[in-house]
């Protein structure tokens, strides 16, 4: 084996980092909490960035590019908004450097004092909503629907890869409506817009649901969540879509005149995912031997390791690669051929297992000459060998079924984890098995709050459009009278 | 006329920043220096991303990302590049906010001061060679070829809008490579990739050359550099490919063992260019009636204006032109329909006029009983009627002429501003036409540098492949003798 990873069984959270950093996808960074993207992750983000961006678009959103500083001021406008976000931030202060006059290197010129301090964007609704003041006067400027990919700064205290990190890179929608209404469809369509990718591209069942007021955005009166399930039975929010009334019309005195000739303030919403679906699709997916990726995001969809003693052999099973990489790519799928000659096959056997690729091929003299090869797929890891003739069609069906295959592995797993639970004892005894728990609540912040406390859990959403959930019950804390079930579980 | 546009001739500069923000590319923000780039601008933007991503992928460059902030201390490393950037830039000093205890506001916490200082990336190189000292050890490890788009800051104490901001977009390539002549060579093919997408994309006749020594990137010993003319006679610098040498290899320590187990250090290029480019594109071809955008790089390819009294009439306009729109999107062309039932046909012939559309359909019930429309095009403002039928081959035929159009005009006008120099006299007053003048130079850093003060005129490059500079002569400025004509102007 070229890279031992940790078994998950053995140690889950030294597993995922293996996986992060010996399948190349990111590493710790110099600086505090700041990671580095290798090509590998980038190239998975980049697939992302361009699935989500064809879909933000469909729905008219469009993409702009507001400032990375915010002025400090702006953080107070919005009373909860700076709760929320205004606190462990990167504040720049000076910006000037010169020789320390001492001759100790580099110090800052005291002298090039900012004004006023700015911050690194933790999230951008006070910049955008400033700005959105001088485009919106009347209702012929709404809707506006903004999009933006860039990178964010919250200064986390334990960051991990992906997961948690002080900068990292994501997607915010922010968009301005003339009433209430077009303004909370636009928060539904987009929740629908991340659960569909998280489903067919990410291959990850996530649950809809809206967040509790305790778990909202600061400054929202609605977010939407979509949940994922980890392998270790932990949840992971894997994106948002809030619903934020007029408070940041508000603050920022963003009004528009309606058809009727009177001032009303506008309505937004905001939305976004982040570097954070990459620990997603890792902890999902992934198995002991590395990575499993859903081909609709992998980098390298085939792999093809030659086998051969002489060069002639070589020759021969290069050309029969070329034929079959070339007329796979034609039909838009990416392929490579691993014919680094300083590496044992069983060695690349494990380092593309290890980097999670859908299918691997390998052929030899004796299959050029039976004309047939040995195909290996990731997410079961049967191997098979299959006639050369029609390949292409059947690694195309091949890489289809993965897709699904990991869909469903997932959704089982999924399903299996959910339980109905109506004690307070049983709440207990089963949070420490992991999975999602479906359990009434009295719908209070005290409550919500005291389970946690007690527990680590917390309500991951209330689910929509789920008829299991809506029927009569009693609070499994308190025992007051409830109307539905809410999702508790542990999370990242 | 829906917004004026200041001509020209009256004043270049305002002009200038008419069109970027009356076209609805870019504006100022809140923040000192920084922009909002709007909808319409970045979809510009986006466009050359696009094609400048897969250009740079065919010569083997991978994507990635390196984090925004750099510890003050690397900046102190590589002697020449401390003082070429470790100076107006964002420090970042705390990572805290709090309330006043004073009931102030928001304040910096004074106990959350960072150890070491950040600064906000103004370039990358130093925390990349950083990084890159963990990747590379073998001569297997190489090439490594990186390439990061981001925000960088510069803080710039002018700014003018995409010119120079003091945050701006760019992409930065940083490769690695075993020997000198490996890196000279992706230094070389960079910069070709920069003049190729700057002539068929931007339609931008650029001159290619070298940077004199004086002029160079801090820390390069060679630096390339793609060279425009705006049409005020100034030169834009687009686009720098350097070659590095073992400089950051050294300071960051930087080895690799070579195929004969020997240790060497790393050879080094980085090339990039920026959301500046959106300022050359728009200083080259803009006219008096806004922006002339090349079809390349036009979010709306063909926009179509319906003119009708009767609902009647408008429906069968729009019938036609959703089939024309339908076949020119089918053949990948970019459409709108301006169907604003607000506004007269006039004021949006004005409106896409200044965002610069390259072709514009009008139709009105007389067209659909000739069967035909009236096409105008933007770089030429003519307008004819042309026949329905077979329309949209034709227009294909026009874009392909309009982008070819705009590039002709735009190399006849630098053609016509070269001109050669040979005596100060002469150039003191030719400098004052602009344009780029071709004169002998001995060779120092001193006469450049005086030639500056005198004139503010500097040498844009050396060019190569040009076999009209390569002669002997006599430097205009000393007389000292001369091997090569460089290319001196003004610019931005």
């Amino acid at each position: 084996m070229a890279k031992e990873v940790t078994k998950r069984s053995d140690n889950y959270s030294q597993w995922y980092n293996d996986l992060v950093v010996k399948a190349d996808l990111a590493e710790q960074s110099a600086v505090r909490g700041c990671m580095v993207i290798k090509p590998y992750g980038y190239a998975i983000w980049e697939k992302m960035q361009r699935i989500l961006d064809d879909m933000f678009k469909e729905t008219g959103a469009k993409n702009a590019y507001f400032p990375l500083f915010i002025p400090k001021s702006f953080f107070s406008r919005e009373a909860e908004h700076v709760a929320g976000f205004a606190k462990e931030c990167a504040v720049v202060t000076h910006h000037r450097l010169m020789n320390d006059p001492n001759g100790n290197g580099i110090v800052v010129d005291p002298s090039a004092r900012l004004e006023e301090e700015l911050i690194v964007r933790p999230t951008s609704e006070t910049i955008i909503w400033n700005t959105y003041k001088n485009w919106i006067h009347s209702w012929r400027d709404l809707p506006v629907m903004c999009n933006q990919w860039c990178n964010v700064v919250r200064w986390e205290m334990r960051t991990r890869l992906f997961l948690r990190t002080a900068e990292f890179l994501w997607q915010e929608g922010h968009t301005a409506h003339a009433t209430a209404e077009e303004a909370e469809a636009e928060k539904q369509r987009m929740v629908e817009v991340y659960a569909k990718f998280a489903r067919e591209t990410m291959a990850l069942p996530v649950v809809v649901g809206h967040k509790s007021p305790g778990e909202r955005f600061a400054g929202a009166l609605d977010t939407m969540t979509i949940e994922a399930l980890m392998q270790d039975g932990k949840a992971l929010q894997a994106g948002t879509s809030h619903f934020l009334g007029q408070n940041f019309a508000k603050s920022f005195d963003v009004t528009f005149t309606n058809k009727e000739g009177k001032d009303e303030y506008v309505w937004a919403t905001s939305w976004g995912v982040s570097t954070r679906l990459m620990g997603a699709l890792i902890m999902a997916h992934g198995d002991d031997n590395g990575l499993v990726l859903p081909p609709a995001l992998a980098p390298i969809q085939v792999v093809m390791v030659p086998i051969y003693k002489s060069d002639e052999e070589h020759n021969a099973v290069l050309d029969k690669m070329y034929q079959l990489k070339k007329a796979l790519e034609a039909k838009g799928h990416s392929v490579h051929i691993d014919d680094r000659d300083t590496l044992r096959p069983g060695f690349k056997f494990a380092e593309w297992e290890l980097k999670g690729v859908p299918v691997r091929l390998a052929m030899g003299p004796r299959d050029i000459q039976n004309g047939t090869v040995e195909v290996a797929r990731r997410d079961t890891l049967e191997k098979i060998s299959e006639p050369l003739e029609g390949l292409e069609d059947r690694i195309i069906d091949l890489l289809d079924d993965i897709q699904k295959n990991i869909y469903n592995k997932a959704l089982a797993f999924r399903d299996a984890s959910i339980r109905k639970v109506d004690t307070w004892e049983e709440f207990k005894e089963e949070i420490e098995k992991g999975g999602f728990l479906l359990c009434h609540w009295d719908g209070t912040a005290e409550t919500e709050a005291r389970i946690q406390e007690e527990t680590k859990a917390t309500i991951r959403c209330i689910p929509v459009d789920s008829a299991v959930c809506m029927e009569e019950g009693k609070c499994i804390y308190t025992g007051k009278p409830s109307h539905q079930r809410v999702l508790f579980a542990r999370s990242y």
